[in-house]
């Protein structure tokens, strides 16, 4: 069967039907495994960065990659390479290398009119942005959620919905009464009760952004945050558990219980005074921490009770990768979050909410400039339409349990790599090395095999594919991790 | 003369001459003077703005604009309505709407490559993302820099400046000593030492953003700060000159002087924890106010006197529409800013720097997912190579010129518009109002003869043209101002 046909043949399958590869619908010319012409990092990819270098920061490159010969899961470089990609921009791209949809969206008519006249959107919004919205991020809305207000990257998603709980919770405290002259002259000092004393409660390892809002929250490493002034604001454990849960499973209760105890501990402390708690649902820059569906049910319980707003960052779990298009879906929330924060995979940026009091009871409140991004809106849709279309998140759980089964025998053959993790959680899946070190060389050693793959936390490697990952590219992933695990010894 | 005819003249003209107009070469079908079709706001926009305000906050709407329809200076609405835009989408429309090398950009290959394949640039930049700075962004560079960190928004831009100063800060109070154990655990509580006690100072009426960092330098109205924590940083005021500059010298030198005496005592109240001070050139949202080079030198000279980094916030005062490029470079300074901050009309967002050291000792602590946005990369180099072709910042300071001389004379005949500013700003000119009231009845009546034209400040209307604003459609501005000002009475 030649390729062509083959993506003509799941054209015209259609919508619905299970398709044997969207993956070689997409891509007809995609490799079948990683294209190896130099030795890695190439010498033009290392002059490349070099040159770059010396007007952008860019020490944290691993090669410079030609995005035209980029096709799928395979990513290329200026030598000629090109990677099998399991990181994915830092689990950005959602459908794959130049996929044909998001082209045809890029070279539209609608495309090009958002670039050209880029709105302040809450002042001249295009008559079409309703229309985009609902079409994609807004059909995308998790359960419960209707409104969305727009930003530009997951740390400002966080931020808006930092702003839009603090606004709500001073607004509760003051009840119907306008801004004091007392509020109205010290705000301008940055004093309270102007300026709020109230916090966002972030987990021991959650990541939430690098802004100075978003960074307060964020507990992965001191790296991230050391010499940047932050708010005094309070934090509660996240379990540590052990994999694979099944067979933990009293231990792990017990640790979820211990720190939903001292979570509650933490608010009878603060008191009043916490606007809101901020959570992954995974948690991804600090480790690939998972907790089960209970620990979560249990603190949202906390929240309702104690009256705190519950944001759940979506950011890096959100659109489709854990196997659900939300991964906090696996929770089966009796009561949904207050807010769900996306950005990455959808380009577009933002929060969704339903409590209409989350809008503040002025406008110019929550503004700026911009307001989000048409142009992102409309990847953005498209993005949702052809996840739809392909069930791809579907394919992101079936292809993950797949993987997760070859990966499971691997950790039974290779005592360097274990407490592998992501069972249920479709391609979000992630395992430790035994040290720091090890889990770098690792990575280095996979990509010079042609597997381009990142790590999280302390010393574990993490898993993020697009969502057009396919049994075959797990294939490859495993052989490549398999060959890097002999080279290490 | 057709229209036509006199696009392919300019055309033909090409390069350095001095055109005729360089906005009827761009936009051959740009009307003479608004279209008015309803009243304002018109039926469906009032509708539109209703159905997206379910989903989406737009309270601080105007109207719903059809960017389909617009063109040039002509912003068009819903209703068929055109108005001409001296607002600009809050200063940040640069060469007109739908302008046709704005256009073919965002129809390029490049473009499509850029926005389907979005890079996390610091670690796998494009191949070619070099030769796109080089050529738009770094082409534009103020006096004195060479290197750039881009980023998403103007607060993102300040706020990435802020981490810059206080690593910077940090390390030079650290020496060559490395991280001590208790900065690495204490910054995990975000406490000091590991997490910074230093301070950005800002000056009073100044503007620089709406996250958490950049509005706690945010000086211009409680409501843009209320409810939202702070950092308890330092703030000077901001001289209160009189206008017209000239016919008050000795006053506004004394004025000049309080405020530089002030800021050194703040200075010295607050010792060495003082990273940075970041400062618009005119101070924009707050009510563009000036201040005179020699005042801006000063400030330079004790930013360099205690050591103290100083950021220049250009991100509504540049590229171009102040007369110079950036409007720092009215100052003549004798030591060229730290860092100055951009975004808005170069749809691009960031800030450059020369000092080597503002890059961090190690990687990954400026960063961020994205770090950017080749697609809005490629927009600001349209943006820059056509400002560069036809004299676009040479129009600002001529145009400017000729509609503050129309201006002055409208002041004298209508005393209700008085403090009239920005003689030698380019079209960055502004005047005050008896009453907020008074102003906003105003910017109402504008829009209803077909100006869009926006405020600033508590009584100040703000002139924010693009920068293809020509003498012909400041004559369509001054006759509609008159118009609006008799039916004030």
């Amino acid at each position: 069967m030649t390729k062509l046909w083959n993506a003509q043949l799941c054209t015209a399958l259609g919508r619905g039907l299970r398709l044997q590869s969207t993956a070689a619908a997409y891509f007809p010319s995609e490799p079948a495994s990683p294209v190896l012409k130099t030795t890695i990092p190439g010498p033009k990819s290392s002059e490349r960065l070099a040159e770059l270098g010396k007007v952008f920061d860019n020490r944290a490159a691993y090669f410079a990659a030609n995005y035209y010969n980029s096709i799928g899961n395979y990513i290329a470089d200026v030598d000629g390479n090109q990677y099998l990609d399991v990181y994915a921009q830092i689990a950005s791209i959602a459908l794959g290398y130049n996929n044909p949809e998001i082209l045809k969206t890029a070279k539209s008519d609608q495309m090009a009119n958002a670039l050209a006249n880029r709105p302040a959107l809450a002042c001249f919004p295009s008559s079409d942005y309703q229309q985009i919205l609902e079409d994609g991020i807004l059909a995308a809305a998790p359960k419960g959620m209707s409104k969305v207000w727009t930003a530009l990257s997951g740390s400002d998603a966080n931020e808006t919905a930092f702003k839009a709980a603090f606004i709500y919770h001073a607004a509760k405290k003051r009840g119907n009464n306008t801004f004091s002259p007392k509020e109205l002259e010290s705000v301008m000092q940055n004093l309270v009760p102007g300026a709020s004393d109230a916090a966002i409660l972030s987990f021991e390892k959650g990541f939430h952004g690098r802004l100075f809002g978003s960074l307060s929250t964020t507990r992965s490493k001191p790296i991230h945050k050391l010499d940047i002034p932050a708010f005094n604001w309070p934090k509660a454990p996240f379990p540590s558990l052990k994999y694979p849960l099944d067979q933990f499973v009293t231990e792990n209760k017990k640790e979820e219980e211990r720190c939903l105890a001292e979570f509650e501990k933490v608010i009878q402390q603060w008191s009043t005074q916490i606007a809101a708690i901020i959570i992954e649902p995974i948690q991804s820059e600090g480790g690939d921490n998972h907790a089960s569906p209970s620990f979560f049910q249990s603190l949202r319980d906390l929240t309702l009770k104690y009256d705190i707003l519950m944001i759940v960052d979506e950011v890096q779990t959100g659109v489709g990768a854990s196997g659900k298009f939300w991964a906090h879906e696996h929770w089966n929330l009796t009561t949904p979050p207050d807010m769900v924060t996306f950005s990455k995979k959808f380009q577009a940026a933002g929060f969704y909410f339903a409590l209409p009091e989350l809008q503040p009871s002025l406008p110019f409140r929550q503004f700026n400039t911009w307001c989000g991004d048409p142009s992102k809106a409309l990847i953005a849709r498209t993005v949702y339409q052809e996840i739809s279309k392909y069930n791809l998140v579907e394919n992101a759980a079936t292809t993950g349990a797949y993987l997760y089964g070859k990966l499971e025998s691997l950790s039974g053959e290779y005592s360097s790599i274990f407490n592998l993790r992501g069972q249920s959680t479709g391609t979000f899946i992630a395992w430790d090395m035994s040290s720091s070190a090890k889990r770098d060389m690792f990575l280095i050693e996979s990509r010079k095999l042609g597997l381009n793959i990142g790590g999280c936390g302390d010393v574990s490697v993490r898993l993020r594919p697009t969502l057009v990952f396919e049994e075959k590219h797990a294939d490859v992933l495993v052989d490549i991790a398999e060959e890097a695990l002999k080279r290490l010894g």
